[in-house]
């Protein structure tokens, strides 16, 4: 028999196991393609210490996180990692990066590698879908079953809390890659090496840099760039509004420190849709519906600090290791 | 705290109150916007009688399925409908068909009118929804914790099962309104009254006849009105693996009937993603990854059956009134 769950949205840490936790020094990683950022926080979502460093070599660089959180004491570690990853219950590669391009990456085994200096319960799941989860738990979607969380940066990533859940399936969502109608005054070809003209490839920061010769921030907000930019953004935001429904949608990354794009995005959203969901939600110009991160910059980190203050309860209530049953 | 269940895959009938739920009489309404069909069925999910009339007035056509269950002695029943529809949890309209341009219909309560009659546990969801959910517990997409399922026919709808949930949110999705790249062949303007060229707009049957002149059925298999088909449909699938992961993809309605169009769908998806999803499933041409419905054309019903067994079940075991929880 299937049971649903009551609760729409996760309190962590609002668990009979508070006191318990209350002092636990929890570790996250958020593991960046460029960067990792590294932070010892607790069941309050606070992160009290934190790190970061450039994304080299898999094993250099895990040997810097390892030496990072040596001696702290952490009770659980929590990932949210570039990826794509293995996050499949019972995989055997489950907890490894698996195909990226990046290079030494490819097939790593991440967790095991963690696990080998600490045995403690891991949580683990894309970098965006740790950010959507921390927005959901403490952010901009605080009290609701459900978001997507993008991140615009060097490349596009999405992340998908749906039904109180981070959502997988055959991998996990990739939305960065979705082919989109072209906007009428763009000729440019895309810069995705899979797609061409994908999301990525046509608003990502290195698309804004190869359309227009100069890095997004050197373009003025009044430049047409922005309003090509925020069709894209928009035309993929109407898909997931249309596929997975969510309550509230929350853009970060480096291209939206860009404040003027937001409004943009949100008007073309908005035509996209042409009223047919009919959600009061979606009313008044989508202003309280696609929003900037409520945890600013720290989505991410704090989106890891949760998987692992997550996996530190499923162990302790005995409903298993969250490392195997994924999130 | 959250506690994920661990079950990846719901088995309506698995519970320990299988002994007592084995000969109950379920209802099961699969409310089209053309059609309505009702059963009865039971915990194993085998249909034993049914009945289906052309979908009226709402007051006419309920009351015809009333007097269709009246004195069968259901237990529980559940309803897929033709939405939109409002399934929110504790929201005052929660059981209405809300804003439905389909004369008499908007802001009816569907589920309210059925209480009238029978004081049961009630299942509600979307008619794809339903059709999602019955393919997960019996059809094609069985053993699997997600799936997505597409009807097409006189218009196109999307549910979605995800993470072993069916998904909803803001509403629920309404995927066969995503807006798509056009075939570089088609100049059809669409016949979507809120889009034009969305993909129900494009690729539902009415757009078939008035692109063609002719019923999709009346068109030869090499006609070249199949590839612009397969086209948007495959666009779309790849809008939902990027964005929802789905393990299965299926394909139901009138539309698909005609069998040559699924090899076209899945060789045009394989395009459109271009190997960037590196799952095994993705590989083999597709062949077991999109796929025609498990319960051919019962997904729909056999669905409501399922949400009318979980409704029992959770009303049984104190979960609640699945009217209530939602699904």
């Amino acid at each position: 028999m299937i049971g649903r769950d009551n609760e729409q949205t996760p309190h962590l840490g609002d668990s009979v196991l508070d006191s318990a936790l209350d002092s636990v020094p929890v570790g996250a990683i958020e593991a960046g393609g460029t960067k990792f950022v590294c932070g010892i926080g607790s069941v309050d979502g606070e992160i009290h210490d934190r790190i970061s460093f450039p994304t080299g070599p898999p094993e250099e660089t895990l040997a810097q996180a390892i030496d990072y959180f040596a001696g702290r004491g952490v009770q659980a570690i929590g990932v949210g990692s570039f990826g794509p990853i293995d996050l499949r219950a019972g995989s055997a590669k489950y907890g490894f990066v698996t195909t990226t391009p990046k290079v030494g990456w490819a097939n790593f085994d991440f967790l095991g590698t963690l696990r080998r200096s600490f045995d403690v319960p891991y949580g683990w799941d894309t970098d965006v879908n740790a950010a959507a989860y921390g927005e959901a738990i403490w952010g901009a979607a605080r009290g609701l079953d459900s978001c997507v969380y993008y991140t615009i940066g060097t490349g596009v990533g999405v992340g998908v809390y749906a039904e109180g859940r981070l959502l997988h399936g055959l991998l996990h969502p990739e939305g960065g890659h979705l082919r989109l109608r072209r906007h009428p005054d763009d000729t440019f070809a895309g810069c995705c090496p899979y797609h061409g003209d994908c999301l990525e490839g046509m608003a990502a920061g290195p698309a804004l840099q190869a359309r227009w010769g100069v890095p997004g921030h050197e373009l003025a907000a009044d430049h047409p760039a922005w309003e090509i930019e925020a069709h894209y953004i928009a035309e993929s935001i109407a898909a997931a509004v249309l596929l997975l429904s969510p309550r509230r949608i929350i853009l970060g990354g480096g291209v939206m420190q860009q404040e003027h794009l937001l409004p943009l995005i949100r008007q073309r959203a908005a035509a996209s849709l042409n009223g047919y969901v009919a959600a009061s939600e979606l009313a008044e110009g989508l202003g309280e519906y696609i929003v900037a991160p409520g945890l600013g910059t720290q989505s991410g980190l704090r989106g890891a600090l949760a998987l692992g203050i997550r996996a530190l309860e499923q162990s302790r209530s005995g409903l298993g290791d969250s490392s195997l049953s994924g999130i």
